[in-house]
């Protein structure tokens, strides 16, 4: 017997070296893969986005063909009894045969989190981005206009990446400033290696006064890399949910 | 020039061996300590609360004994640099002469969390204790109302103690239910060692119905520790905040 199981996946990915498997760390999909060696002799999960170092979820979707017949709750308790704590799989469910999580997501949400406060809490340096001064928010809020629709996101990619086609859509970028933190959330059919969080250097430099938000188009259709700005921190974002077509 | 000052500090206490300097592993204590070091030769830091081992704290107080004439604001930025993230000094204030975060302090606010779900969050481990089953909270918060007032609580104190006077005065003991969390938060005018903890084991066990909510009064009035519940997980303790006198 051969299914395909969809699982939802949250993890602090503050002690993992990000999604994909590898030589030289611990990762999630890795851990993952040897959690289900019960149920599969050498499984394949596939993860909808595949986040970098340090990078945390709360809503990652992964997809996984398996031979078991074991009830997916069982099979959700076995997981976590074996998993990391700082990785648990909330629901594992039958999905349709030749589901990929990968390849089949229409859409994903990433939020990004910076603490402009002095102090960053105890509880919350794992999952922020520090940058104690004042940040222009109305300036930044102006320059997130540029990048909703469909462009041509090259100027927001880093170099390592095959990917061909360019072009992605963005519906949403909302920024709102809460206490001493600056939360940016940011939706869309897809995203580019390290987009969001160049998308968040960029925005950074808006915020600071060092870029005017006025050349934000400009900067959209250069399609260069150099000329945006630095690549956030990892350890600020995170993939909180991952769209599929209605079955 | 000797000036007494006064400290807040939040801490993740996992990673740590609890409040006091000890040999046998890295302590909030001797981190703070070792911080004071560029502003005193040998400072003894005082903290109202001795959290143990995996305890956190939002609101920690500690006082220190100084010879410099730095500004409050550079030593709080200083002992902030050379900390570990998982400690923060919130506030640093010159107290009255005299003044000692332990013995002067009045009043404590403790919460504890308890995860009751299936499964918990991983930006949550470690601040919760899990106990995935029902408790009948409303049993609980009977049971907590024998708690209340002016009492010998020899009954909830570990051994090992050298505190000599057992009696303590609470006067609030908050249960509350939050999605898949209960919270217990206590004040009272001091706690012997693992009090809370041992009050919320027996908590508990009322509301996982081992124990009948009309025996508590007998349980506090025994005084017997043997009567009461285990000591629930260090790491779902925080130390809230600590009371002092009006100026």
């Amino acid at each position: 017997m051969s299914r395909v199981l969809r699982l939802l996946v949250a993890y602090d990915g503050t002690r993992f070296c990000g999604w994909q498997r590898q030589e030289n760390g611990p990762t999630i999909q890795a851990a993952i893969e040897d959690a289900l060696r019960p149920f599969a002799e050498r499984p394949t999960v596939f993860g909808a986005g595949r986040t970098d170092s340090g990078v945390h979820a709360l809503g990652q979707v992964a997809s996984v063909q398996i031979g078991t017949d074991h009830s997916t709750d069982i099979i959700r308790r076995a997981l976590n009894v074996s998993l990391d704590r700082d990785i648990r799989v909330l629901e594992v469910a039958d999905a349709p045969k030749g589901f990929n999580a990968r390849f089949d997501a229409i859409g994903k949400t990433y939020r990004y989190r910076i603490a402009t406060g002095e102090i960053v809490s105890p509880f919350a340096h794992r999952y922020v981005w520090h940058l104690p001064q004042p940040l222009d928010v109305k300036a930044m809020h102006a320059a997130t206009a540029a990048l909703l629709g469909r462009h041509d996101f090259s100027a927001f990619m880093s170099s390592g990446s095959d990917v061909i086609d360019t072009v992605r859509t963005l519906d949403r970028a909302d920024l709102r400033a809460d206490d001493d933190e600056l939360i940016f959330e940011v939706h869309g059919d897809g995203f580019l290696r390290h987009m969001v969080r160049a998308i968040v250097g960029t925005l950074v430099d808006v915020g600071a006064g060092r870029r005017d938000p006025a050349t934000m188009h400009g900067l959209v259709d250069a399609r260069d890399r150099a000329h945006a700005g630095d690549t956030a921190p990892a350890q600020g974002l995170t993939l909180v949910s991952v769209d599929y077509p209605s079955p």
